[in-house]
């Protein structure tokens, strides 16, 4: 039975990425776990031309697959016809609450050939698990004499022992799997209800997983860390906004924004996990064949561990360090030239 | 008449750094401007020793003063008979929130002769304009079920125009004053209640200011841009948690995280600011003369900017750049020579 995929190539640069991606995706699975895709039409070119952002009818369709593969969505910034955050909480958030993605994976390594901005040049291979349904996300809160200088404006951060369990569990299997470290960033000295619902099972959940050192780190200690010190991390976990924070930090760390894959998961399988590369649409170097699609291609690495192919993921890996290895800075090479190299080394 | 001045050297290095900064403030003052300081035991020495952490009575004598130098609270990490954020929240919020410190100004740069974390070690000078008593920092929220499975967590952040408006206005104030920039950092395509009120009155805020160039930037895109290019910033105006994030970044990649100063101020000037370097206590170097007074001394220089004595301000400022000029990683010098190094300088 094949894989059927749902993919969302999205916006500006969007498809370009994505149509590398499926190729090396397509390149490294065997046969007998060939893909099939579905090609889905969303974002802002959608929106603007038909004022849908995402139809009910096309979200349970999508949930019908087995994987979502998404290139990047976002207009033109500051299109008047554009709301802001209409895309964002329309589509790429209500895709990760309605799938119930509530593990985000944001790994966070440096690269051969890749010099990060930090002095002295550090090696280093974390990943962020970032909680992905539930903290100040959820968007309750409200609006009391909106407009005027009595305006109360409130922002409700929701936190269950239910969400905060199975994140914190997910991060703690991955670390058992990895160097056997776990940190949990949050600010319990001060957003104390919530603090203590995750302090309480950071520690619940580390009795099963005796094996892991556990370690806690405020958020704003956190900055300090990821740039004085990021070799000290393995697995980070964290709620949904210090998540966001952290994730953009971590990747600029590494000096390859433009280089970072991500998941949104749901570890329980019963939904389609989306992933998707972490930069945006770029709409400026849209259509010129001159994006980079190796955090697309990064992407569907992730797509293949989480299906559990894992040969597949680790040759799609192995073949986009190869590749970056083997980059100079003298050659530019076209969106699609970089993907068929790493497609051929794949196959090689 | 002089200026009466609350002290609370704290705990670890808190009392040698104050001691310093007490020695440069008064040799900048003129006689007529002189300090009349006050001592105020508190901290985790005196909560320790009997279980107060700010007695109402000490906060009203404390309130009666023009000004609060604060060196460092905190006892040792890990501590048992220490709660958790007891000092934080007791002390340290406490004092912020009953004398409407509304705006906590942390001003952000490069130094002669210190290197930054970063790769090409740029040259930069910022401030940040953090909110300082609303948002999630306000207690506000709860916990139903609380330690079971079904435990719900709320944290709530509240944000009024009220608030907001007046912290907004002082940044632009400020801004003007500087090279005429600010931007705003927040996270309006998620938090979209909070993120209204702030949106819109610093568009209405900006026509006051006209010449003042206005900006917008995610707060996870602010971790990118601090790493890559912190030279584009001037003022930044954010909510109180996302100003607590953004600042510790921004002490990070000065590459002067012990030399951070910091206000707690009421422009309004109805009730005592407060200044404070931003390092902790550091009980491991605590009564060794290892401490480093320059943020201490820094923070002095903002308590006289802040009282209008300009001049003493920035005797104080210039003396500490000279000194730094002139630091030789050779030559370990301690708390006290470090701090009548200075002190001579102003004098001269
Ligand atoms: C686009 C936005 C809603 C999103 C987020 O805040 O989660 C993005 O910043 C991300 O990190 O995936
Ligand atoms: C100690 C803590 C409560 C405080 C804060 O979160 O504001 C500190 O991190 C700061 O930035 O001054």
């Amino acid at each position: 039975m094949p894989h059927t995929l749902a993919v969302i190539p999205g916006d500006g640069i969007g498809p370009e990425v994505t149509t590398e991606a499926l190729k090396v995706l397509t390149q490294a699975t065997p046969a007998a776990d060939a893909f099939e895709p579905t090609t889905y039409d969303l974002g802002a070119e959608r929106y603007l031309r038909t004022g849908e952002v995402l139809p009910d009818s096309l979200l349970e369709e999508i949930r019908g697959h087995d994987a979502i593969l998404l290139g990047a969505v976002g207009g033109r910034p500051g299109d008047p016809n554009l709301p802001p955050g209409i895309l964002e909480r329309g589509l790429l958030l209500k895709l990760r609450f309605e799938l119930d993605h509530y593990v985000n994976l944001r790994p966070s390594r440096t690269w051969p050939g890749v010099a990060t901005p930090l002095a002295g040049d550090p090696e280093f291979d974390f990943v962020v698990v970032r909680e992905g349904t539930e903290g100040p996300y959820t968007g309750n809160g409200g609006t009391l004499r909106g407009g005027t200088p009595q305006e109360v404006a409130t922002e409700v951060s929701l936190n269950t022992a239910f969400g905060v369990e199975r994140v914190v569990r997910d991060a703690f299997a991955r670390a058992q799997k990895r160097r056997k470290k776990l940190t949990l960033v949050h600010k319990t000295n001060v957003l104390v209800h919530a603090g203590a619902v995750w302090w309480r099972l950071t520690q619940q959940v580390a009795q099963e997983f005796p094996d892991v050192e556990v370690d806690y780190m405020h958020v704003d200690a956190t900055m300090i860390h990821l740039v004085t010190r990021p070799q000290q991390f393995d697995v980070i976990v964290t709620d949904n906004l210090f998540g966001d924070i952290v994730t953009d930090l971590a990747a600029a760390v590494t000096g390859g924004i433009g280089l970072a894959a991500s998941g949104n998961v749901n570890p329980d399988r019963t939904t389609p996990s989306m992933f998707e590369p972490v930069h945006g649409s770029a709409p400026d170097i849209a259509g010129q064949g001159k994006a980079d699609p190796t955090a697309a291609i990064l992407s569907a690495a992730l797509l293949l561990e989480h299906l559990g192919l894992d040969a597949a993921a680790r040759s799609v890996e192995e073949a986009v360090l190869a590749d970056m290895a083997d980059r100079s800075p003298e050659v530019a090479r076209s969106t699609s030239e970089i993907g068929d190299a790493i497609a051929k080394r794949v196959a090689g």
